[in-house]
């Protein structure tokens, strides 16, 4: 049985070092171009999307460091969001992770260009030559699609239209799902499904995978939302009640606490049995089930 | 030899009825979303990238039709940069082509999602199962490449932090030139060049391409500088001498309105030039060009 959080550890340790390699030097007329976005992309991340594209890859046989260049796109896109998300005119959040912001640091305009040029850096990396030569080209673009579906207004881009439209206004219960499922829910999906696409995996691996991440990427939503009210600054790097003061409409606060930790382990569970046909090399995909159950940051 | 304007007008319109195929009704909860992507899509563009990936596919023989799903996802990454640009952060214009930009009918938060949301559209339309079908895809991937790379930090993107940092300063004359190959041409060039590339051209040819491309790119934002100073608000639907008043770093104003026309001219008579190994199948590509020189809006 892995460690999951020795695992974890080393997993962030080789995307980091991949993130570096991938990003140019801040130099010439483009520098502070450069520095902002890296700022963000090494402003404390967890990389659990990447991670779990690498644990997708592995879970079918795979090799995860093979399909770094797309678990590294998808920590840009990630990036990017958050970047945006943090915009005076969105979520104006001056700290993320304990740091300012990158409008804070920045400035309002490099901070809307760093995102975008994240955003598009990452479909960038993921078709570099030596990434088409590594992969079946129809699996690549499959992913690319699969990616580009998660982060757009069918996925991720929609649940943030949806979060900030419905701030301070009650809402159909039915939405605090659709939301959640679209704005963090997506991509985490599409992450852990993309490593399986590019390792080849069989058709109801894919599936199985695909639905693993959906439930865990709602999971990962709801306990964020619980520690906005449970977590301490110290450890999550921001205020804390947040969603609360901006009306946010999140599991706890429509659901109550309790019910949402209820839906938080139910989802879990659900997620660790649709795992079940996996042999050990699915053990990683499984322990960040739990461990996302359990994270106090 | 091809009236250019029936060209150009019956491309837009093939253009303008792909671009409404490829986007969805609005309805549900991502309605607004994908209103805000819809009113910047269709307000008033020349579709001058589509246009020219079709005939870049045309030149070398190949069908402009069979490249629309790439040519509207090149539009889509351009009204997004408008999107952005216009931005109360950014250039801080409430009209554009005559229309209320997308933040003074939508709010500044929907602007920016429906930037996002174009932006990674164009992503997921240019690798949709059919598109894919379509095209040997590794070209595919490799035009994917081309277009990130051109709308990135190293393109677009770039350009803009360039345009957007110089602003109200003296700079570098050859940083007006790094600043409009950047921001307009790199776009405009990988436009052209994506269709050869899709409809296989040879090695020269798409080389070739790539050389116009660049050129008339350089053109186009030159003959945008000089008509935000001779133009008339009729014709181009925008306050005129926005530039100046904002203190942007153009031909114009660092080299002078004569200068300007001078480079305008040279630059299109090099992209001709360049041309000249091509049959007439590449005559739009040839008119383009000098319909950039002469253009009044």
């Amino acid at each position: 049985m892995t460690d999951i959080k020795k695992y974890l550890t080393e997993k962030k340790a080789v995307i980091d070092n991949a993130l570096k390699a991938y990003l140019p030097q801040p130099e010439g007329p483009t520098a502070d171009m450069v520095k902002a976005m890296t700022y963000s992309l090494f402003a404390g991340g967890k990389r659990l999307r990447p991670i779990l594209c690498m644990a997708g890859a592995e879970a079918v046989g795979g090799d995860g460091i093979k399909v770094l260049p797309v678990a590294c796109g998808l920590e840009m896109i990630h990036t990017y969001s958050l970047i945006h998300d943090d915009l005076p005119a969105m979520d104006d959040d001056q700290l993320r992770r304990g740091k300012p912001t990158s409008h804070i640091v920045f400035g309002e305009a490099m901070a809307i260009l760093a995102g975008d040029g994240l955003l598009t850096e990452a479909f960038h990396l993921m078709t570099r030559p030596d990434v088409i030569e590594a992969f079946d080209p129809e699996n690549l673009l499959q992913v690319i699609h699969l990616i580009a579906e998660a982060a757009g207004y069918q996925g991720m881009v929609g649940g943030q239209a949806m979060d900030i439209q419905t701030q301070g206004r009650e809402i159909d219960p039915s939405l605090v799902e659709f939301t959640h499922a679209h704005k963090t829910g997506a991509l985490i999906a599409a992450a852990v499904t993309s490593g399986a696409i590019l390792s080849n995996g069989t058709e109801d691996q894919i599936k199985a995978i695909q639905t693993y991440g959906a439930r865990i990427g709602l999971a990962f939503q709801i306990s964020d939302d619980i520690l906005d009210i449970e977590g301490d600054v110290i450890n999550t790097g921001k205020g804390i009640g947040g969603d609360v003061k901006k009306g946010k409409n999140t599991y706890p606060s429509v659901f109550g606490l309790d019910n949402a930790k209820n839906v938080l382990k139910k989802t879990v569970e659900k997620a660790l049995a649709g795992m079940e046909p996996f042999d050990q090399k699915a053990d990683p995909l499984k322990m960040i089930a739990t461990y996302i159950m359990k994270r106090r940051k």
